[in-house]
């Protein structure tokens, strides 16, 4: 099943893909879907509210508009570490993402003022979303937990990611992190393994990669983390991104105003976000 | 206006304190006070709901048991760089904690099994609680978006927390940190400087420093923050910890099951926790 979250009327609902329409559940988003038991392809927890819309020019909310975690991993893919010449990580680097980061997975991704930053950078991921609470999980508990996947744009301000050795503040600018469009369940994508991710800036591809290259693969990263706290239904884990940034560039290269930026994961959907100031 | 947010019934209410007991409020929670708009000592947005309860034995939950954000500051006080040669930070160091690693001001402190960490080290900290929305905000502003102040417990796993080059891990493990016992408002406390910050483990006490030693005031923190991100009634700022944290102590000192750890602030309040393990 592909679940999203629509904007209706001022509001938010909750539908399930049906060919090209968005059947409408009886939910505000889908963390109350998830949060209400199991999805799967054949089956939702919570009823079809009668009306459908279409899906072509729906007015997408980010897939969970607000998780009650948002975790991010760093340094997390083996090409990229290869071409910064950097150590695999030994333990999942992780940060946070507070809610007001997110936004739709066709809005505009919002850039600071210039006197404030110009150098926002781009980072498709592969999305881990929760399904179920679950805490101190085994492997295959972990793998349980995973509701699907989504793609997220960690779009990242990297003078204020590294003006302290702390990243929140980079990583958390408001309505800088697209996330969408659909939760794609695991019954229909899998485990999350073996997918090409990409990126475009303008039409020119700046990432490709393919989620065989993670050192920590969902499963993993969910058990870990379960080791710290429980995780809820509709959190999500960004799992990181490949290589290719514009920081990692010769010379440098940063998002501004126009830039339209295509973010893409191979069955699970693909984002195109237009880059705006403010 | 002391506010308190206290468990009853299996659920939780707003109340105020008036004299030796609580006033309920018609809100679920601080949080939900503070939405519905200004608090000041002579006023509260949210009407009494008609019943009290002793304050002594009161069961109180986390101040603000469901803030949006929580966020951390690291190294901020002057004595605490100087004792240990570290330099000043141009730029508050920010981190975060999620809502799971709350605990009330006198519950206990849930401590990991062993065989996950021995390693846990307390943190006193002036606790900022939000009052409203703000965003790009002036010193002024920001002074004026401060609902009032709390005491939170940093607890943190130090081998977590220094696993990677991220905190995030040894800062949110679940039920670790106790914040409040109650909100504090700016016209009763102040703007939070000046006032003595004392952190006492079985008794023999361990930090003891005052406000005046932060390098990022709470006003500052709260323009500097609201720069990248709105902030919303009832989010946390933990404005970090004066020196005598365990961790640098020699030989180092870690808490364990059954140690009791008393964490005070200057006419904000003061939290007793007693360490258990899960």
């Amino acid at each position: 099943m592909r679940l999203v979250t629509v904007r209706i009327d001022g509001a938010t609902r909750a539908g399930r893909v049906a060919g090209d329409e968005i059947v409408l559940l009886d939910a505000p988003d889908v963390r109350a879907v998830l949060a209400a038991g199991p999805v799967t392809s054949g089956s939702s927890p919570v009823d079809d509210a009668g009306t459908a819309v279409p899906l072509e020019g729906a007015d997408l909310a980010p897939v969970v508009p607000a998780p009650d975690k948002i975790v991010c991993v760093g340094l997390n893919y083996r090409d990229h570490a290869a071409e910064t010449n950097s150590p695999l990580p030994t333990a999942p680097i992780y940060f946070a993402k507070y809610r007001r980061a997110l936004t739709g997975p066709h809005d505009p991704i919002r850039l600071p003022p210039p006197e404030v930053s110009t150098n926002a950078d781009w980072e498709v991921e592969l999305a881990v979303v929760i399904g179920r609470e679950v805490r101190n999980a085994s492997l295959s508990e972990a793998a349980a937990a995973i509701a699907g996947f989504t793609v997220l744009n960690d779009v990242s301000i990297r003078d204020w990611q590294t003006r302290t050795i702390q990243f929140l503040a980079g990583k958390t600018f408001e309505g800088s992190t697209p996330v969408g469009p659909a939760l794609v369940t695991t019954d229909e994508i899998g485990d999350g393994s073996g997918l090409n991710v990409s990126c475009s800036v303008d039409g020119v591809t700046k990432q490709s990669s393919n989620t065989d290259q993670l050192v920590f693969g969902p499963a993993e990263l969910v058990a870990d983390l379960s080791t710290i706290l429980t995780l809820d239904p509709g959190d999500i884990i960004a799992t990181g991104t490949p290589g290719g940034v514009g920081m990692a560039r010769d010379p440098k290269e940063w998002l501004s105003p126009g830039t339209v930026v295509r973010t893409a994961i191979e069955g699970v959907g693909e984002m195109v976000n237009t880059c705006v100031v403010g």
